[in-house]
C-alpha cells in the first residue's frame, strides 16, 4: 500500500486540539495543494480564508453559537448552552473555503479543495475536521457582516471550512463503514 | 515534499483514456478509500455504482447527448452533435457516487469521497476526471429510467461522477493557479 492510499485510509476527523500553531511552511504547502484540486472547467472558483487571530475566532464561535441558539434543533440548541461551546473545537487555525456563486460548480470545487487540505494536513501529522456550521454564517445579520470583515469576496458564498491544528488526544479509530455501498455493473 | 503531497499537486486530469480496463485488486482499494472519506456526522451517505459494461457506457453516453442536445447551452450543444461525442472520454471505467438526499451534507460527502478515488487512482498511475454532466440525469425520463435500471439507489441523487482509466496521452501541464486566492488573517 503506498503513502497516499495509507494517508486516503488513516485520515481521522479530530475533535480535541492542542493550542500549538501550526508551522507557517506547512500552512502555505497545505493551501497549494487546495489550489491543485480539481475544478469544473479550471475556473478554480475557491478563496482561502485562513483565521489563526484569537480575537476574531472567538468572533465566529459566538456568532455561531448565536445561530445555533435560534436554530430551533434541539441537538444544536442544546450544544450552544454549554459554557465550554467551541464549534470548532478549540483549533488554532480555521480555514474558509469560499466559492463564487456565480461558477459552474462551487459547492464541488471547494469540497475538493478542503479534501486536498485536509490530505496534506493528515500527511504532515496535523489534524483537521469539516466544520459545517459555517456555510449558515450568511443567515443572520451579524453572520453576513463577520463575512464581510473577514474578508469573503463579494459573491462568494462559504461551502466549506475546516478545524486545523495538532491533536490532543490519540487518533480516533474509524467508525465501521457501512455495507452495501458499492454496486458494480 | 512527502508522496502524499506530490499526488495532491501532480494529479491532473485526464481527457484521453487507453481501453485498458482497470485491474479489480486496483478497483477494491479505489473504492475503499472512497468509503474512508470524512462524512456529515458519519452518516457515510454516499453510494457508489461502477460502471465497466460497454453496452451501458455507451447508454449513458446517448442518454447525455440527448440532454446535451436540448440544453438550450449552445456550448454543450455543439458538442454533442460531434460523431466522435463522448462525454466521459471512453475511458473504460465510469463511477458514479450518489447520495441520500435527505442526509445532512451529501454534495459535501459525495464530492470528498470522490476526490479520494481520484487521488487513490492517481497514486496508482490511473488517471481520471470528474464528469458533472451526470449531475442533470435525473432531468429527463431517459435519465431517470437508466438511474433505476443502475440500480442507484432510490432516494439518492447523483453529486459525482468520474472517468478513471489509463492515460493514453502524457500527463497535462497543469494551467496557471489563480492570484489572490488566499487570505491570512
Amino acid at each position: 500500500m503506498n503513502e497516499t492510499i495509507k494517508t486516503l485510509l488513516n485520515r481521522r476527523s479530530i475533535r480535541s486540539y492542542t493550542p500549538e500553531q501550526l508551522k507557517d511552511d506547512d500552512l502555505q504547502i497545505i493551501l497549494k495543494t487546495g489550489k491543485f484540486a480539481p475544478s469544473a472547467m479550471n475556473q478554480q472558483s475557491w478563496h482561502f480564508t485562513v483565521v489563526q487571530n484569537k480575537e476574531i475566532l472567538q468572533r465566529i464561535n459566538q456568532v455561531i453559537r448565536a445561530i445555533f441558539l435560534k436554530s430551533g434543533n434541539a441537538h444544536f440548541e442544546e450544544m450552544a448552552k454549554a459554557d465550554t461551546f467551541h464549534v470548532f473545537y478549540n483549533a488554532p487555525t480555521l480555514i474558509i473555503v469560499s466559492g463564487d456563486e456565480k461558477a459552474i460548480a462551487p459547492q464541488c470545487d471547494c469540497a475538493l479543495a478542503m479534501g486536498n487540505l485536509f490530505l496534506a494536513a493528515s500527511s504532515l501529522g496535523i489534524g483537521s475536521c469539516w466544520i459545517h456550521a459555517l456555510t449558515q454564517l450568511d443567515t443572520t445579520p451579524e453572520g453576513t457582516k463577520l463575512i464581510s470583515d473577514l474578508g469573503i469576496p463579494s459573491g462568494n458564498k462559504i461551502f466549506a471550512s475546516g478545524a486545523f491544528g495538532y491533536a490532543a488526544s490519540e487518533t480516533p479509530t474509524p467508525a465501521p463503514r457501512k455495507d452495501n455501498a458499492v454496486n458494480i455493473i
